[in-house]
């Protein structure tokens, strides 16, 4: 099996393609994002990052809300309009023929006819370079009713899409399930010892609590230990 | 339409299911991460969020680097093991019959039989509750070379998969092409204005670049309009 480099690049598989909302002047405005993905369990957050210059940003931080919307595979060409086009001079509400909510934030513009939305509150907005990070806590989220199944999401019913970069930048369906998480690998060898399995991946489950309360901090050991550029972390609220 | 909420969850479709490696104590080992994403393009960072325990988090604090490596549909099962049990108590590369080969960084251990090879340096660790965030600058990606089509990694050939929380937690493959981005959305009104199409989602292109160094700085505006928590970032190195 022989290796090839091909550079620094921001290759990922797979990258998600949402919809992220924010009222800019006071009006819904939806662009869509690559760069996301969740950051902590408890309390729930995530990170988008924007371009300096991004519409949808300067609403993020009028409102200091945002959301995060995900399309079903039948909005696939609407999200990737919200991508090619920039609200300064565009209506993507009406184009697309969004339907917009509220809920708990009040300020964070949802579309109904995405299956899943995720009210946001603004935690953070970092400078990672090109991009601004902007770490959300994940307030509140909302489900198309005929999308659950026991009352949780469903994948199968929400049919969400994934984009997928390299030799064609494209969107991809989900496809077949290929196992339970925290279960087929059950087949390769176990500690002997007994009851030592543990859940490494990140979930939800309730045991994954911690003391900490969700403030940016520094940690302790990287001044010594990192290699990296370190950071000293103060919370000026 | 109707909506129906769920309380504040670390929902997000879709989200992946990744082998990042560390050497702890001089010897590799490979834990499996969803809280994983692209936080800027340039220069390309990632972020991975660590539980505080995690035995793979001691090793990226020793060493200052870390690896992500992606995983085909074939080695799922490894994949979930490497999420199931720690690297304490067992030897997770001898279990899951992994070679291991060292690239740039010389500390980051990369697993030869999974097809894409991220190699990352530690730039900032941040504590965000129950997770410790670390960002990495992405130094080097390496490809399985049957991977590559016209030099570029080709999704059909590596072949990997994501993770779906939900009513069932489990590993999905990807399925088909349901459209070219920066394609597909043309179909749908475009501003009157020719040649106004932009690119809003991020990419790895060359003409989205930016004057900022890639340090994790304080954004101006942040600590006059965003309503949530302010922080004020110093860099100590």
């Amino acid at each position: 099996m022989t290796k090839v480099t091909i550079g620094a690049r921001t290759i990922l598989y797979p990258l998600p393609a949402v919809l992220v909302g924010a009222n800019v002047d006071g009006k819904p405005n939806f662009s869509t994002y690559a760069w996301c993905g969740i950051v902590n369990s408890n309390p729930p957050m995530l990170s988008v990052s924007f371009h300096h210059h991004r519409h949808t940003l300067k609403g993020v931080k009028q409102n200091g809300t945002f959301s995060v919307n995900i399309a079903s595979v039948e909005l696939v060409k609407e999200t990737d309009y919200c991508g090619i086009v920039s609200g300064r001079d565009t209506d993507k509400v009406a184009n697309c023929k969004f339907n917009i909510f509220y809920g708990k934030l009040t300020t964070a513009p949802l579309i109904i006819e995405c299956p899943v939305n995720l009210e946001c509150r603004v935690l953070h907005i970092l400078n990672m370079g090109s991009h601004e990070m902007v770490i959300g806590q994940i307030e509140e989220v909302h489900v198309t009713d005929s999308c659950l199944t026991d009352g949780k999401p469903d994948v199968t019913k929400i049919k969400p899409f994934l984009w997928a970069m390299g030799q064609k930048d494209q969107y991809m369906e989900f496809g077949r399930s290929i196992g339970l998480s925290y279960n087929i690998g059950k087949q390769i060898k176990l500690p002997e010892k007994k009851g030592k399995v543990m859940k490494t991946m990140n979930s939800t489950k309730a045991e994954q609590t911690s003391a900490h309360d969700g403030t940016l901090g520094l940690i302790d050991t990287l001044q010594q230990k990192a290699k990296g550029k370190l950071v000293d972390v103060r919370l000026d609220s």
